[in-house]
């Protein structure tokens, strides 16, 4: 995503007139230090949760999941859990946990058809013996599925009381309005540039940091758990991005019209021959619209749009050069239609008009390239 | 370091109107993974090497080394050697590796007294037996002492042609040219804001990545290595600085004069009853002054300097928060010359204005605490 705007000042100011180590001696240094803290109470009061050393920054979301994992596996764990439907930040870290084969079984959940985790499977796992460690997307970045925290938390308060739980909070932070507390989160994974901050910076909240086993040594910054000079510029500009979070729903509220409207004009104006397949989801983001068309390849769709001036996705740009999308294959989707998917995203800043201008050209977009290939 | 002029534009440029996921399939996304193409391209000439996806970037230094070491480390190794001068990034986890006590044997290269490793000692630890793996730092944060990679280079050719070898060149790069083929180096760290780059972006050359074992996993970035959103907007402000280095010796020699003019006037003006030991290496990097003034304390001149408008630091930021110093310990200093450190660093846009009235402050807050204390 774009920086916001205001960001790119703070930017600008901590790489140059502001440009001084925040771990250094000096009084500009410590000065520096201090503006970072401010930020990490922002992240703080966003996640309903007091300041005290809980929040690592990292150079990336990426990195940010990798250390609540890695940090937490322990050779003594019995069981790992994650859902299947996990950011390849996750996936692909559970994976090389399972290729180590040292012991700790490492089992996935199902998804339902409407993207959620299916529920029962998470009950089965939990009931049949010890698991010690449990991550779940909040908010799926391919489908918007919205994960339910309190049915989470709920049996694993039930089975597992003493499991780890780390939530991917990626897609929701800034958007839903989570309090941690709520689901005895233990990790939680943000991204700064899913937020209009910048890229190259993610935040890992941490309710007991002294337990993580660092995964880079050096000089100890961010209290001994994630060493290397700290991203001043980054964090400051994130800060921006954190102050402009709108703290009441009106926001969150517009986006829910803003898909709404999005869909309406997709259902209403697409060829009525060409089969569209939306998430069918109740609980799903509105900032995350997932759709199938059968007949076409979401990549062709991709570039078409492109050159008609709308951004648009298949699968997440994390793993859009891999083939395949194991998501939507256990959500239960044909070959036809996961070739045909595509993902339109949002964020706070779209405004009226782009949707009304996205809906119609993704609409003719479809209806040429249907009509050139069938 | 303050991020070169010219570089804030690339940092909100991409930023804002070419903020394009690297990673996406859409033509903007394409665009902009060239852009960080031709940035590693910059790198690898100033390397003398080709370059073939030989080029990872990071979130730090810190994190180029760790990749180097833990993505090398093998449990079959037999002996792992790295100098007792290291930057912490390389030094603790090396530190780390030897708490596992999984049978890799881990050794320290002690220092001479000017600062440089004992050449010797590494000769005596190489001809002992099998090394697999040797991390020394080309020039030191500390004192500045210049590594001679020819006779590290040498020895391991005589004695381990199969060891790995990491040079940390972050003190170096851009300012010390290096062709890495000619030591046949396999690792090389960078750190982008050492050369007036930003804060939060590392680089590791790696001549063989296949080999690494990558540290963090998910979307696959930087061919399957290290995972992350790569760090657009912060890699084509670095490719400026990158730009702006000195093909010629001219830059480096300024800086030999700018040392010699620093160094002179202290040894002529501050009082005569105050010892002042510099570190004594004809091999020395002109960026770093390391000066021990017997008699106050580093930390307190540091502030009385600050408040005159003269940034010093003792030791390294990333250690300046512990006690003691590891690195002048291990070359004789005595406690009191330890505590009485303090290092000034200079860059390529240090000006002969800066060096005289820099050395003018600082003759000054020498001569007034000494005064004050005895």
């Amino acid at each position: 995503m774009v920086l916001i705007i205001e960001g790119n000042k703070n930017l600008v100011e901590y790489s140059t007139r502001k440009y001084f180590n925040p771990s250094s001696l000096y009084q500009f240094g410590a000065k520096n230090f201090k503006d970072i803290i401010e930020t990490k109470k922002l992240v703080c009061k966003q996640l309903g949760v007091d300041f005290k050393n809980n929040i690592i920054f990292t150079g990336s979301a990426t990195e940010a999941s990798n250390l609540a994992i890695m940090g937490s596996y322990r050779k003594s764990f019995k069981k790992m859990i994650f859902s299947i439907g996990e950011h390849p930040s996750v996936y692909n870290t559970a994976l090389g946990l399972k290729t180590k084969n040292d012991g700790v079984e490492i089992e996935f959940i199902r998804l339902s058809s409407n993207g959620e985790i299916d529920y029962a499977h998470l009950e089965e796992i939990l009931s049949e013996g010890q698991v010690d460690f449990i991550s779940i997307m909040q908010v799926s970045n391919e489908t918007g599925a919205i994960k339910c925290l309190y049915k989470i938390s709920k049996l694993r308060r039930k089975y597992a009381p003493n499991a780890i739980l780390h939530i991917d909070g990626v897609q929701a932070f800034g958007k839903i309005k989570t309090n941690l507390n709520d689901f005895d989160i233990d990790f939680y994974t943000i991204s700064a540039h899913k937020l209009h901050g910048p890229k190259g910076l993610g935040v890992l909240y941490a309710k007991n940091p002294a337990k993580l086993v660092p995964q880079m040594l050096g000089g100890g910054q961010e209290f001994n758990i994630r060493s290397g000079t700290e991203n001043l510029a980054s964090i400051m500009a994130f800060k921006i991005a954190l102050e402009k979070i709108d703290p009441t729903n009106q926001t969150y509220n517009r986006i829910i019209d803003y898909k709404r409207q999005f869909i309406s004009y997709l259902k209403e104006n697409v060829d009525s021959k060409i089969k569209l397949k939306f998430v069918d989801n109740q609980n799903s983001s509105p900032y995350i619209v997932s759709l199938a068309i059968v007949g076409i390849k979401g990549e062709t769709l991709l570039y078409m749009c492109e050159e008609n001036g709308v951004l648009i996705s298949n699968g997440s740009a994390c793993s859009s050069k891999k083939s395949g999308n194991r998501i939507l294959q256990n959500m239960g989707y044909t070959k036809e239609e996961i070739e045909g998917s595509v993902r339109i995203s949002f964020s706070n800043l779209t405004t009226q008009e782009e949707i009304i201008n996205g809906a119609k050209i993704i609409t003719n977009c479809i209806n040429e390239l249907y009509k050139k290939l069938n």
